[in-house]
């Protein structure tokens, strides 16, 4: 899910009026910040959910944090033939009814993919190191009253070395991809789940993510949420992960049985967990607040301003070549 | 600098009798943990400094958390001729006089390096993608209420994509060359400044401190502190950095002129910092606390179990070496 600082966001003017401009229209189903608007208003002739022009509008620009598509919102506007999502990931829209109806989907390609997978690292070394548990520690004043310094806290007795550590990939699509080269820089051994095993990389392909659990210190999510990867780290590869085990979760929240987590958490059934993304975004389970083996941030690993200036170009190509009669230049390929 | 936690620390018995062990004694001038009290007891005589056989040991060993290696202590231990530091830097070791006197230095060689840079790493992704403050922002239970879902606060516009900048690298030993090798994984351009140009090396020699940070977008702080690297990044320097530069030190805290770094992170003269080092630890500087853009840690870069039991090890080789009169196997070269 992506979207962008709302603090800067500006409504689209509601009109009843015809288009006056020849630009094409284009609905727009998210806020805006002034970036959006500005490089879309150079090009397209934007439409509000409210204007009657809605329903005739052939293109639409859409984010998961704010749609969901479904047969209602696309009998809300019948004439719409192409959508363009904000995001990577697109567990918001019904794919197959898109097909059905000629929709064309596309999403921002690999834009995100280095910027998720940088984010991923930072999270693990994070949870490993616990850097953020350490900054509260500092903050707190505890370096200075303790009388251990330099490193006595038991706290400090569950940092772990990331080096020689052997990492489950769980989906090694372009961002499970990008977290394997970083990690091997890092010395980590990279195994994986996906569909297939992938021709092109030297990791070890372990079907099944019991197995993959069992046989990783690490596991990382970066697969896309769809009935299969519904809740895909259950209960019994919490186990297989085991005591030690870290999870890391840059995809969805829902990839993850959240409770049976949470209760795996607090009852140090595996070690800990950086998480990005959560089942009830923005709600996080409120035992997670009390733990300190979890890192927890919200929904963010796509976010950058290098990105987002990306996306809104390629969000634009992707317009301009529907209107040109073209295929859309970043598909979304259904499964 | 390298300590263990205390909470295990046990006291060496204190002892008027001469050893009845055919161990050769061993000065311990730091607390030990149960690991470290049980590896040394196995090979060694250990020896408290209250002892009356501390005047004639002659070996030692040593951390910068606890001892300060002038003339003064080595005229409290004349007999010594072989200190072993368990940390990697050597800057509480008055290298001279040891030498003078004919006195061996070892530390723990390069086992702190990869630990330390993958600290480094961890900080700088940090301090870019803000992890440490969006947990803060979760655990106060903003993602919630503000009304900018998911991603709204100001706080987010100082993000920053870690593809593709710039990385200048202060000291480019076993610690620098090992963040240097992990940070193109991730896109970076590096750059670095030593005594020489590596003739091993492709990155960009820059021989100048100023011009390195003018021409970098982040500078990472990794030379053992010497009276060269004194306060080595200065006002000028962080001047060159500029306002959307962002520093990390994991070398020493007086590797930066402190009230200078702090008042430019105040005044947005740069952008952030990761610091895990500080001029007075454990005292930092109390306008840190207050702010956002920064990532504190309590010198726990080197800090893993699996480095602890590398490190004894080799602590306990180099003993063995000066003890069957060979040179000790990682000495400290002296500048």
């Amino acid at each position: 899910m992506y979207a962008f600082p709302s603090h800067t966001a500006a409504s689209i003017p509601t009109s009843d009026e015809t288009p006056t401009s020849d630009l094409p229209p284009l609905l727009v189903l998210r806020p805006l910040s002034d970036a959006w608007l500005s490089a879309l208003n150079a090009k397209f002739t934007l439409v509000s959910p409210s204007s009657p022009l809605s329903a005739s509008v052939h293109a639409a620009l859409i984010s998961g944090a704010y749609n969901r598509v479904d047969p209602a919102l696309l009998d809300q506007y019948p004439s719409l033939r192409c959508l363009v999502n904000t995001g990577a990931g697109v567990n918001h829209i019904n794919l197959e009814e898109c097909k059905r109806r000629g929709v064309q989907v596309a999403n921002v390609g690999e834009t995100h993919s280095k910027n998720v997978a940088d984010y991923a690292v930072g999270l693990l070394l994070d949870v490993m190191r616990r850097i953020t548990m350490s900054d509260r520690y500092v903050r707190n004043g505890l370096w200075v009253t303790r009388d251990n310094y330099p490193l006595g806290s038991k706290l400090f007795v569950q940092i772990f070395q990331l080096g020689g550590k052997r990492v489950g990939i769980v989906g090694l699509g372009s961002i499970g991809s990008a977290i394997a080269k970083r990690l091997e820089a890092f010395g980590c051994k990279i195994s994986y789940l996906s569909r297939k095993p992938k021709p092109t990389v030297s990791y070890r392909y372990i079907p099944n993510i019991c197995d993959l659990a069992a046989e990783s210190d690490i596991l990382v999510v970066s697969c896309a949420l769809t009935k299969e990867t519904h809740h895909i780290v259950n209960k019994q590869v919490l186990q297989a992960l085991g005591k030690e085990g870290i999870i890391i979760n840059i995809g969805r929240g829902a990839n993850i049985d959240e409770p049976e987590l949470v209760r795996c958490l607090i009852q140090g059934e595996i070690k800990g967990a950086g998480l990005d993304v959560f089942e009830h975004e923005p709600n996080i389970p409120k035992e997670l607040i009390e733990l300190e083996n979890v890192v927890l941030t919200p929904h963010q690993s796509v976010f950058t301003p290098e990105a987002m200036a990306e996306v809104i170009q390629i969000c634009i190509a992707n317009f301009e070549a529907f209107f040109a009669g073209k295929p859309v230049i970043t598909p979304v390929v259904a499964d």
